[in-house]
């Protein structure tokens, strides 16, 4: 069972917005046991709509397509997908309702063009968008058995994205009959893409056929994940453990944890079983790494906040760095990191805290201090701990990595001090 | 002139990488007046990607292609790319002394699958990744003319950016004679997207055939994007300044710049050149304003830093949040918000301060402060600021939408207050 991705919107192609509505779409779907063929990303265009559709339908069974459905004179998908699919708009009542409904909550009066939102081809089935007024359209094509699906999606994300988990992904699973499928995510940091490769390819190789492994690089980390497909949840469940275990057997220093899509929701996760509490002093990351975590829900179990200590100013008096550690040693500086991470695990009274001061670039390097140069710190009911990096890349890069070794370092300690 | 980019990557097709190339290749083919006709994500399989090439270079004068690169069983684009233009792989010397140059900088031995880096198809110019070990390809379409061209870039994110800005756009910008492009954005907040197209329909109607809107919505804000095509620079300006004229007749209220892409660059701009400073206290966006405003570049010339006030002990402890007004208000409150944002630009010494505190969900909500909640709280040199705002959707849009909120609101203000 696959499905193509089609994202509708000039607005991509000139890159303005980020097409993150493909990742979240193609998570929910491989989760959901659907593999993503393709995506197609193109413009409110009436011919390209009915070419990609055609091309999708001839290499899926499943078809997304998301956007071109707001009130503004640039969006055609549903004028289009009418004469894809040979038929007319209406007003549909369902969609009227919930466009009225929501304008009310908005204290605005229905507008026209509010209520153009309304019209949908009559040859689909309208899936109400409680979180918006483009309405969700289900088509099914005549003459495949089983009958191939067309859902046509707003392109908002958190609209989408509702529709989706709550409405789209359960109908396709009855409509089709979908196979059992295992993803296992391992986290692994402290080692180059190519150099993992050489040390697990007798691995890689002796996995079974229908296991796949992906390299998932990301900033400073990588994730392997396994993806197993078969007949019986169970079996790939039990086959899965065995390649890990295995896994282990030759990389084991390397890996950070499992079953975690990102490093944050690992730490989360620790800190919240083992109750301890957390606290940050940023420079060079800005407040990265607190927002990273606190873009999870349920962060305040255990993060009880941070101190962006940009300026030096902010360094002696929000954390209590000396000033004459400062002059005699620079914000950048085992020392400072030091003062910086114990100043803050004091002051916020955590049992754990994390500081970073580097610098992210472009400017601020020098000879002894390059761009890519950064002091991590970490504190511990136990220990302080301060390490100089060295990373590459353009300042966002820098800060990622910093943020994903500040993560990795972190929870290590912590696996291992509560042990 | 137009452009196709092919974004190869399994990764992708599984939703675990976001693909952020597309957004930044096409951001800077437009930006160099190369149209972006579509998009294609497919897998690292060969069947696809000389399908997607084949129909690239039918619709395009250029096909861009990203991923596949890598040094993992998996990667099969340069094997792929030779059979397309009936080649032959060979080790090319400059990119084996660039991946011998970076292995050495790295401190590692150059191993049997690093030196496969090297190996590129014969009938391509190597563009050297100075950055990375995967050579970027230069090819040219026999039969065609001008003679349409594909570049095979590396996936990475920070070495296609490099390669892209330093190489292949001025490599393409020589190839071919690309046209004279202007794009101007203009930043509204505080209006619904249907709201302004109702507002501002008779100015856009009237606007020149060759100018293009673009209606761009973000969490919280819109960004319109005129895009105009013509012969000469000059003659776009003149026009594209008469229709923001017109524009700024009908909205005024709502727009709250021009020329930057985003709020926080609109607002670094400006801080910087009324060399006024800037603290933040954060609940509930947990550091996102921080992060977002220390993401730029040259962020430490106003930015002083911030508190991430997780926790009511840390409001009251880092910020002078009096513990009373917490029991009696709650932490989501006006009072709360006034303190915090008093507090911390008083302890931090900045002129202007930002503050938030709300219920980002999805738990916490209650009847009288339901999930959305957010008060929002400005300190200037000569006034303090509180207003209670309700933003629908989810988390991660809850704290967009404040992030935009407060850096709106705070550049009305120094906008106001600096005239």
């Amino acid at each position: 069972m696959n499905a193509t991705i089609i994202n509708i919107g000039d607005e991509l192609l000139i890159g303005q917005v980020v097409n993150t509505n493909a990742a979240r779409m193609s998570q929910m779907l491989t989760g959901a046991g659907i593999q993503v063929h393709n995506v197609f990303t193109i413009g409110d265009d009436a011919y390209d709509i009915k070419l990609y559709l055609e091309l999708g339908l001839q290499a899926a069974d499943i078809v997304l397509i998301t956007g071109g459905l707001g009130p503004t004179k640039d969006d055609i998908t549903k004028t289009t997908l009418c004469e894809f699919f040979g038929s007319e708009l209406y007003e549909n009542e369902i969609a009227l309702e919930n466009v009225t409904r929501l304008m009310k909550a908005f204290g605005r009066e229905l507008t026209p063009i509010n209520r153009q939102q309304a019209l949908v081809p009559r040859c689909c089935t309208v899936i109400n968008n409680v979180l918006g007024t483009a309405p969700c359209m289900w088509f099914e094509v005549e003459g495949t058995t089983p009958q191939k699906v067309v859902v046509s999606l707003p392109g908002v994300p958190f609209e989408m994205v509702n529709l989706m988990e709550t409405e789209v992904i359960p109908r396709l699973q009855t409509h089709f009959h979908t196979s059992a499928i295992l993803n296992k995510n391992i986290l692994v940091q402290g080692i180059g893409e190519s150099f993992l490769s050489d040390l697990i390819e007798p691995w890689e190789t002796a996995l079974p056929h229908h296991i796949r492994l992906a390299y998932l690089p990301q900033a400073g980390m990588l994730k392997l994940r396994l993806t197993a497909r078969g007949t019986e949840q169970a079996v790939l469940k039990q086959e899965v453990d065995t390649a890990v275990a295995g896994l282990y057997q030759i990389a084991r220093q390397y890996i950070v944890g499992e079953d975690f899509e990102t490093l944050p929701e690992l730490l989360a996760h620790l800190m919240h079983n083992a109750g301890q509490t957390l606290a940050s002093a940023e420079s060079c990351t800005g407040g990265a790494i607190a927002s990273k975590l606190t873009a999870l829900a349920g962060a305040s179990d255990y993060f009880l906040g941070g101190v962006v200590s940009y300026s030096n100013e902010v360094k002696e008096k929000a954390l209590g760095v000396k000033h004459s550690t400062l002059t005699a040693h620079g914000a950048v500086s085992e020392e400072t990191v030091r003062e910086m991470v114990t100043g803050v695990r004091n002051r916020l009274g955590s049992d754990y805290a994390v500081a970073t001061t580097g610098i992210a670039g472009p400017g601020g390097g020098t000879p002894t201090k390059p761009v890519g140069t950064v002091w991590i710190g970490i504190a511990t009911p136990k220990q302080v701990i301060a390490k100089r990096m060295h990373f590459t890349g353009r300042r966002e890069q820098v800060i990622e990595r910093t943020c994903n070794e500040v993560y990795a370092s972190l929870i290590r300690i912590v696996k291992e001090e509560l042990a």
